[in-house]
C-alpha cells in the first residue's frame, strides 16, 4: 500500500438525534410491514444493462407471484422504456386487483403532467413525488432556499392533484411523497415539508398518504436512523392517516438493520429490492428482510418457497449474480465444510428424527432447531445436499451425512472414521472440494468393489447357505444356519472374526430394494472393513466379508494371518449399483463377476 | 411457487434481554476497536477449495501490510495444512514484532497439548480455546450438563496453562476464550463459564484475557445482541483486565450492524474477515467496518488506500468473487448510472473545485461532501472513472462528466443536452452500457470529424487569420482581428452567426496541449454545434465552425438558409486525436485532410 496523505479527518460524523427517552430498543417485531419492491425503478436504474421489456415483465410477474402488492414500476418521464412499460401494464390489463403500481417523478410541473398522463386508464395507481431536501443538495445542486425547496414539494403535490382531476377520473389514485436524502436533511425540515405536503393532500381515512424517508446514501449507524424514525413517528400530525415508510440503501452494509430497527421505531412499510439490487451498494434486500421475519416466527406475507427460481429470475432480469454468501439465497448460505459443524448438523437431524418418532409426529411438526442452520433449507426449496459439502476441512460427520442423505448408507461409527480419512486424503491431494457423487465412488472403490485375490478362495453351496454374523449381527433364517456357521467357523479357523451391521432399503444406491452389509472383520489385531450390496442379505453379507478379505490380502499384512486358504469361493452376483455412480467412477462392475472362479 | 405446507410457526423468536436502562443507544463511536482477522481460520474453513500454502501466505502478508496486528492463522490440530502453516510462520520468522498470531482449538486434552506444541519457538502467540455452551449443543451434540460444559472450559484452560509451562517457556503467551453459540446460550451461563475460566487464568494488568462472544449463527436483531453485550459489560468481574470481543456472523445480513452496536455496548474488539468471507453467509466484513469508521471521521488503523489490490488478493486467496455491490469494494459501489445522480455528482465536484479555488486550497483539504458518494473513491485508490457510467438511464450530467473527466472536454450546457440525446439513443439501441471510450468516439464522430461538403467552401489567407468569436467568446490577438472579422462577417452574410466557447489543455484527448473550440452556429432559428481540436486556437475555431457547417449541410435543412456558397474553404490541419480514440472509433482521420481541397 502507498502511504496516503488522505485521512479520515476529512469526514464529518453524522449528527446523533437527541432522544433520550427513545422506546424502540425495548420493542420487538410482531407483524410484517408493508413491502414495496422498487426492483423496476431503483433496481433497474442501477444496472449497467437496464432491463429489456421482456426482462421487466419477467420481474413484474415474479414480484406478483411472490405476493408483493406494491410495485414501483418506473419513472415514466425519465425514460421512454419506462413509459412504454407502464402503458403495457395498463393496456394489457396485467395488474392484478390486489396490486397497486407506483410511478415516480420529480416535483416539476411538466414532468408531473406527463407522469399523470402515463397512468391514464389504470384502475388504481400511486404517484410518488420526490424532491431533494438536504442542505448539500439545496445549496450545491439546486441553489434553493429552504422555502423554495418546501414550495417545490407543495406545488408538486398541488399540480399532481390538478392534473389527476383532469386525466385520471376513473383511477383510484394514491399518493406518496419522499423528502430525498432524508437522512442528510435537518429532521425538523423534513417534518415541515411533509406537513406542508399533507396540508395540500389532506389525508383522511379513505385517502391516506405514504410519507417515505429514504436513506438515499446510507451514512449513519442504524440506531441513529431508528432515532430519526421514532422522532418522526412522534411528531407527525395526522399520524393515523400516514403510512410511515422507509427506503434504506446499503452503503454502510447496514441496510437490513436500518430497516429492522426502523420498524421498531414506527416504520410501517419498507421499500427495497430482491437480493439487494440498487444504486451503488444496493437498496435494502427484501429477501433477507422477509426471511429474517420468517425465522422469528412471523409470516412475511411473501412466498419464498422456491428461492432458487426467484434467484434465477432475478439474475436473468438484472444480469448480476447473487453472491454465494448472500443470506438465505446464496449457494453457500446453508453450507458447512467444517468437520465439527457437519458433525453437529448430522446429530441435529438424527435427534429430530428420534424426537419425531418418539411422539409419532412428522419432523416438520417440530420446532426448527438444527445446529448451524438458521432456516430449514427445505422451507425455501433448497435440498439438504447443499448443506454439507466435503473438502479437506471436513470430517466423519460430513462424510457420513453425505453417504446417508445422498447414497442411503448409514455407516457404523468406526467405518465413518476410517472412510473420512480416505476422503480427507483425496481432498488434500486434490486441493479441492469432493462432490457427493465422488464420495459415493470413493466408497465403492474402497469397500465394495472386489479385486482379484492373489489366492484362490471358494465356498461351496452358497446358493443354499447364508452368512450368520457375530458381534450383534443379524441372522436371516434359522433353516440355513448350518451353512452360515460353516463359513464363519471356517473363517475363524483362519483367524478371521466376521462381524457385520446392515441396513435395508438403499434405493439411492441401487435400483432394487437392496441390502447393504458392513462386515467388520478382525484379523489378529487389525480390523478390516468390507461392504456388500445385494438384494439378498446373505449374498450381500458374503460379498461384504469377501470384500474385507480382498482388502486385507491386497494390503499384504493380512496374508500371514489368514494362513492356508484352500477353501474355494463362490462369488455372489454383482451388486446392481446405480449406473450413475458406477459410470461416474469408471468402474467396470461386470468385471467383478467371477473374478476368482478359477480356484 | 408451490403452496407450502411449511410455515413460520415452526420458528421460535429469540428472547429479548431485559435491560430497560440500556445505555448503548445514546452513545457514539469515537475510536476504532481492536481487530482480529480470522480469514485464515473461519474464512479458510468455509471455502470449497481451502487455501493452498501459497494462498495462505499471500493472505497473511496482505493482512500484515494492511495493519492487522491480531491474526488467527489456523486450527493446527484439525488440519495438517494449518499445522504446517503455523510452523512455517514461526520457523521462517515471518511474524512481525507488532503482530500476534492466534491458534484455535477445542477444549479437549489431546487437542490442547498438540496445539500448544505447534507454537513451540514462537516469540508471542495467543491460544484461543472454545467450547459450545448453548442448550441445543449441550443436549443434542455433546450430551452434557451445564456443569460438565463449564468444566470442559475450566479444564481446557488449566490444561493449556500446564502444557504451555512445559513447552512454551520462551513465548509471550496470551489467552482467549469463547463460549461458542454465545447468542443462543443463556446469558448468565455464558457469564458463569467466563468467570470460571478467569478464576483459572487469573487475569491481571500484565496478563489480560480476551473473552470473545461469537454469534456463531446470527439469529437475533442487532439491538438484541447489543443488549447482550452491554449486560456482559456490566456484569463481568475483573473488567479492566478483560478485552470484550465479538465475533459476528451474517446469517441475517446484519453482521456489520451487530458489530457496530456491540461496540457502543462495550465491545472493544471485533473478529471478522475481509469482504465478509466465512461459513455460510460469512463472518462480519472487516473492510466495511473499517471504512464505516473512516467515513465517520475515525481512523480505523487499517490501510485501505489500495482497495483494488486488497480485493484482488482476497479473490485470489478465497477463489470467491467480491460482489459488484459490496460496500466500498465492489465494482459498482461508487457508480451512478442515473442521470439525476450524475448531474448532482458533477455539480458536487464543480462546487468543490470552486470552493477550493476561492480559499486557495487543494480540494483534498476540504471536508468530503459530494452527492451520492459516501466516500471519496480516491481515498481507496479508485478512480472517478468508475463513478459515472453511462447507459439509457443517464443524462447530460453523466455524459458531460465522462467527457470532462476522461476526455478533458468541458461542454457548454446546451451542447451537453444535445449530445446526451445522441448517447441515449445509442444506449437505447444497444440496450447496454456505453463505455467512456465509446462516448469519446461518438462525440468525435458527431461534432469533430468533418465529412465532405456537398458544396465547395473556402476561405483565403487562413494562415494569417484567426477567428474572432462572438457571444462572449475569445480573441487571440488584436493584430489579426481584421481577418477574423472578415470570416465572421462573411458567414453572417450567409445567415450564420458564429459563437464559440473554448478550453485549453486537453491532454486526455490529444497528445499536444491542444485547444478545443465549441462553435455554436445559428442558422435562422436553428442552432448547430461543431467542435474543433487543434494546437492553435484559430485553426481549432475554424475547424469548429466548419464542422458545424458540415453538420448543417449534411442534415439538409441548412442548405436553404446558407444560400450561395461560393467562397472557397481552406481546411485546417486535422486534429491530432489520440490514436486510441481514433483507432477504437474506426475513424480514418487522415482522410479528413483536404477532403474538399478541390473547389
Amino acid at each position: 500500500m502507498n502511504p496516503s496523505r488522505r485521512s479520515a479527518g476529512r469526514y464529518l460524523p453524522s449528527a446523533p438525534v437527541s432522544l433520550p427517552d427513545r422506546r424502540w430498543p425495548s420493542r420487538t417485531v410482531t407483524t410484517a410491514p408493508r413491502w414495496l419492491s422498487t426492483d423496476l425503478r431503483d433496481g433497474n436504474q442501477s444496472l449497467a444493462n437496464p432491463m429489456s421489456p421482456a426482462r421487466k415483465l419477467a420481474m413484474f410477474r415474479l414480484l406478483v407471484e411472490m405476493g408483493y402488492q406494491e410495485i414501483e414500476v418506473g419513472f415514466p418521464v425519465a425514460s421512454q422504456d419506462d413509459h412504454d412499460f407502464v402503458r403495457l401494464l395498463i393496456e394489457d390489463d396485467l395488474i392484478p386487483d390486489d396490486v397497486c403500481i407506483t410511478v415516480l417523478t420529480q416535483a416539476r410541473d411538466e414532468l408531473i403532467r406527463r407522469t399523470v398522463e402515463s397512468l391514464a386508464g389504470a384502475p388504481r395507481a400511486r404517484i410518488h413525488i420526490y424532491n431533494a431536501t438536504s442542505p448539500l443538495f439545496r445549496r450545491v445542486v439546486f441553489g434553493m432556499t429552504r422555502a423554495e425547496c418546501l414550495d417545490l414539494a407543495v406545488q408538486g403535490t398541488r399540480l399532481m392533484m390538478k392534473y389527476a382531476d383532469r386525466t385520471l377520473a376513473g383511477t383510484d389514485l394514491r399518493y406518496q411523497y419522499s423528502p430525498e436524502l432524508f437522512n442528510d436533511t435537518e429532521l425538523e425540515f423534513s417534518l415541515e415539508v411533509c406537513e406542508a405536503v399533507m396540508d395540500v393532500w389532506q389525508p383522511e381515512t379513505d385517502r391516506p398518504i405514504i410519507l417515505n424517508f429514504p436513506t438515499t446514501v446510507e451514512r449513519t449507524m442504524p440506531n441513529v436512523f431508528a432515532d430519526q424514525i421514532e422522532w418522526l413517528d412522534r411528531n407527525l400530525s395526522r399520524r393515523e392517516h400516514v403510512c410511515l415508510s422507509v427506503h434504506p440503501h446499503n452503503d454502510r452494509g447496514t441496510g437490513v438493520a436500518s430497516a429492522e430497527l426502523a420498524t421498531l421505531a414506527g416504520a410501517q412499510r419498507i421499500e427495497g429490492c430482491l437480493f439487494g439490487n440498487g444504486e451503488r451498494a444496493g437498496n435494502v434486500c427484501l429477501v433477507t428482510l422477509g426471511l429474517n421475519l420468517y425465522t422469528q416466527g412471523i409470516d412475511p406475507g411473501i412466498d419464498f418457497s422456491d428461492i432458487n427460481r426467484i434467484r434465477r429470475t432475478v439474475e436473468y432480469c438484472n444480469e448480476l449474480p447473487v453472491h454465494p454468501r448472500h443470506p438465505y439465497g446464496g449457494d453457500l448460505a446453508y453450507t458447512a465444510f467444517s468437520g465439527s459443524h457437519q458433525d453437529a448438523i448430522k446429530k441435529g437431524f438424527d435427534e429430530r428424527a428420534r424426537a419425531a418418532m418418539a411422539i409419532g409426529a412428522s419432523v416438520d411438526d417440530l420446532p426448527w432447531e438444527v445446529p448451524y442452520l438458521p432456516l430449514d433449507p427445505e422451507d425455501v426449496g433448497r435440498t439438504y445436499e447443499t448443506v454439507v459439502r466435503i473438502n479437506s476441512q471436513s470430517g466423519k460427520g460430513g462424510v457420513a451425512y453425505v453417504l446417508a442423505s445422498r447414497h442411503g448408507m448409514l455407516l457404523p461409527r468406526d467405518l465413518q472414521l476410517e472412510f473420512a480419512a480416505v476422503v480427507q486424503a483425496q481432498a488434500d491431494a486434490a486441493g479441492a472440494e469432493i462432490s457427493p457423487a465422488r464420495i459415493g465412488e470413493l466408497f465403492l472403490q474402497e469397500y465394495v468393489v472386489q479385486r482379484p485375490l492373489s489366492v484362490p478362495l471358494r465356498f461351496r453351496d452358497m446358493v443354499d447357505t447364508e452368512l450368520h454374523v457375530g458381534g450383534g449381527g443379524f441372522t436371516v433364517g434359522a433353516a440355513r444356519a448350518d451353512a452360515v456357521e460353516q463359513i464363519r467357523t471356517t473363517m475363524l479357523s483362519w483367524g478371521i472374526d466376521v462381524r457385520a451391521v446392515h441396513r435395508t432399503g438403499v434405493g439411492a444406491v441401487s435400483e432394487r430394494d437392496d441390502v447393504v452389509v458392513y462386515a467388520e472383520c478382525r484379523l489378529g489385531t487389525r480390523t478390516v472393513w468390507g461392504v456388500g450390496i445385494d438384494a439378498g442379505p446373505d449374498t450381500a453379507a458374503f460379498a461384504a466379508v469377501r470384500a474385507a478379505l480382498s482388502r486385507a490380502l491386497r494390503s499384504g499384512t493380512a496374508l500371514e494371518t489368514v494362513g492356508d486358504l484352500d477353501a474355494p469361493v463362490m462369488h455372489p452376483a454383482p451388486p446392481l449399483l446405480r449406473p450413475v455412480l458406477a459410470g461416474a467412477a469408471g468402474l467396470d462392475l461386470a468385471g467383478t463377476v467371477g473374478l476368482d472362479r478359477a480356484g
